[in-house]
């Protein structure tokens, strides 16, 4: 049987479903992952049954998976001449099923929530995580509510109403429709599965058991990811927390996490040293995928950082736009703006010297830039026109 | 070195990265695989080296790959029950690395064209092999020049332009482009890598590389594929008709290509028992990725059906847009319009009961959905409005 734990009280409860938040602090609840021996089953090719022990899942529902495999860890190769850069590397989460890291905790909480014989699910997203909700929930066949903000653009959510989820622009409060669909979850036995639900939070640890098999015999000094809700980076903390536990790895990498100027009140806590994260009032980033001014997970991320030796920056929307397009253009990886903070993170340290040489340092890229295309207008200066009969003149003068 | 051959006058020449076409034929050129005993290296994760003795490459650069793995095949599941269909399984080419099969033959031109010291690559397209191309030439530091129709609209080259290539709109018949560029690179030394590049072509046998080792020890008994160029489906039973020739499976599969019914020269050709494919005055298709009234490798890919026992078909638009629901729906995979003809076409064939309830079939899902996402209007009358107060109502009203 799972058990959760909460890290502010101490209180522990049995594993459920329906519950992400310690009832007596309001903190998001951990799995706890046991004190038995944990092996990494290499004989297997599948990420969900190789990580097994550290799962909370008895077996795996291979019929409900969507071809979910390792992602790679790409090299930065001309960035790093260019840059004069460490040894980086790109995780590249832009290529799960749906697009995003999102698949990562979706496959977790869908597993288990069957394994419950729960048969409705849901979430309160209008990106990343609704997508992938509803892939999953169509592929179990689980009756899947995606609930969104009622001035959702239309174009936002065809990305997910393609999967045919039951989807409803709620108006009011977005937090009041976060913690309240948790509520009426519970009475209706619909299994929300929002940013920092428990079983999500494990899923992510599956990325960074990745990277600590990919990298190995080496290990990385670093880990840079972008931070929302919180619940993605505590997935990969945790992840590495438990292979120190169990005696797989000597020393935790250092975890940075990014957010963005318009957008960051975990850093904002951080550097002003509080154990609290403030709500924001007007959050405003180009980064829409980690623009949450309340972030549910933030206090038990700022505990964390701190007991891990962890940091929290900042990069502002011009930085990670330029970001974005330098990934782009130098390594043939495109990705949406709230991955691109970790690139624009790491060319703010590198400028600073704050880094090594011998540095190994992954970036994880969470999601696709197919989702959020540029608009028009950014990119046109850069298109030529000519006609057949001059091309040839026109790729000299171009010196193409 | 590697060895071009026709099909059409048996010629042969030497491999040249500037040539596509039989000088004597104006028919696509074929790399010949070669005699020597082939070996599947199963040691290798990596397909590129995996499948090394088959493709014309002595060795692999691997920093100008982009993560490249195996793509999953999965077993449809709740269309399987709906539909008693036999054992169907899904290639999902849209976890490629910039989302489709092209990248496929990108990876293997881009690294043929390194190992010849070629320092400018092209290609002629607006789709999927414009971002392709443009993202592995960055990769490699390539210039690269992507030749885009004149009437192309700004948002369908977003997802190319990102990569920065040198875009240029070019007046004037597709036809004349797509050969003219080829001469025009020979003058001006820049490799284009068009639609049926032998190159290209020798990458597309990847896909079916690791279909036979998926499916081991079984065999497939179709596979089913969306037909454009033709270039695509040549690969593909190119690479089985190699596994038979090396002893390594006993009966290729039967391939099934499809084409949308507004544009389907190949079909119309097979069909009428022709030789030659005829061009077409007027492509009109929701399926933009295999409209192509002019396939530069029809009449190659007609003779390789007849020879292999293959077969063409059509489905209709309307059998394309709701086979891409369906596919999503039931399985939690969004694929692109010209993907979800295959499905169409194989819920044609149960419908006639041309299948045996003992076939595996392989359908292979070309592009991700991402990039051409259904009009917001087609989608709208699923969403459903509350607000936060009513949320519980909403729910129970819809038996949610």
């Amino acid at each position: 049987m799972d058990q959760f734990g909460c890290l502010f009280c101490q209180s522990t409860y049995p594993g459920d479903p329906y519950s992400t938040f310690c009832p007596q602090c309001r903190e998001p609840l951990l799995l706890h992952s046991g004190q038995e021996k944990k092996t990494i089953h290499s004989e297997k090719s599948n990420s969900l049954e190789r990580y097994l022990d550290f799962l909370p899942l008895s077996t795996i529902e291979t019929p409900l998976l969507l071809g979910q495999r390792e992602t790679p860890l790409i090299p930065l190769y001309r960035l790093k001449k260019e840059f004069t850069l460490p040894q980086v590397f790109v995780k590249n989460e832009t290529v799960n099923p749906t697009g995003s890291f999102k698949d990562r905790g979706t496959v977790v909480a869908v597993q288990n929530s069957v394994q419950f014989g729960i048969t409705k699910i849901g979430t309160v997203s209008t990106g990343n995580m609704a997508s992938s909700t509803a892939a999953f929930g169509a592929r179990a066949g689980l009756k899947t509510i995606v609930l969104v903000k009622e001035d959702t653009a239309l174009e936002k959510i065809i990305a997910t109403s393609i999967y045919n989820p039951i989807l409803i622009k709620v108006r009011g409060d977005y937090g009041r429709l976060f913690y309240g669909s948790l509520e009426l979850g519970k009475k209706l036995n619909i299994r929300f599965m929002n940013s920092v639900d428990p079983y999500r939070i494990e899923g992510y640890k599956i990325t960074s058991f990745e990277i600590h098999e990919q990298l190995r015999p080496h290990a990385p000094q670093y880990v840079i990811a972008p931070v929302s809700s919180g619940g993605h980076i505590i997935g990969l903390m945790k992840a590495f927390i438990e292979l120190q536990t169990h005696g797989l790895i000597e020393q935790m990498p250092k975890f940075i996490g990014v957010q963005a100027e318009g957008c960051s009140p975990i850093t904002q806590a951080f550097k002003a040293q509080k154990d609290r994260v403030e709500r924001i009032e007007k959050a405003e980033t180009i980064a829409h995928a980690i623009s949450n001014p309340d972030p549910p997970g933030g206090n038990l991320l700022l505990k964390l950082m701190r007991e891990y030796g962890g940091e929290m920056m900042t990069v502002d929307d011009p930085e990670i736009l330029s970001a974005q397009k330098t990934l782009a253009e130098y390594e043939g990886i495109f990705c949406q703006p709230a991955s691109a903070t970790t690139l624009a993170a790491l060319l703010k340290l590198n400028k600073k010297n704050a880094l090594s040489a011998e540095d190994r340092i992954v970036l994880i890229i969470t999601g696709t830039g197919l989702k959020s295309l540029p608009k028009n207008g950014a990119l046109s200066a850069r298109i030529h026109q000519t006609d057949v009969d001059h091309l040839e003149q026109t790729l000299s003068f171009l010196d193409a």
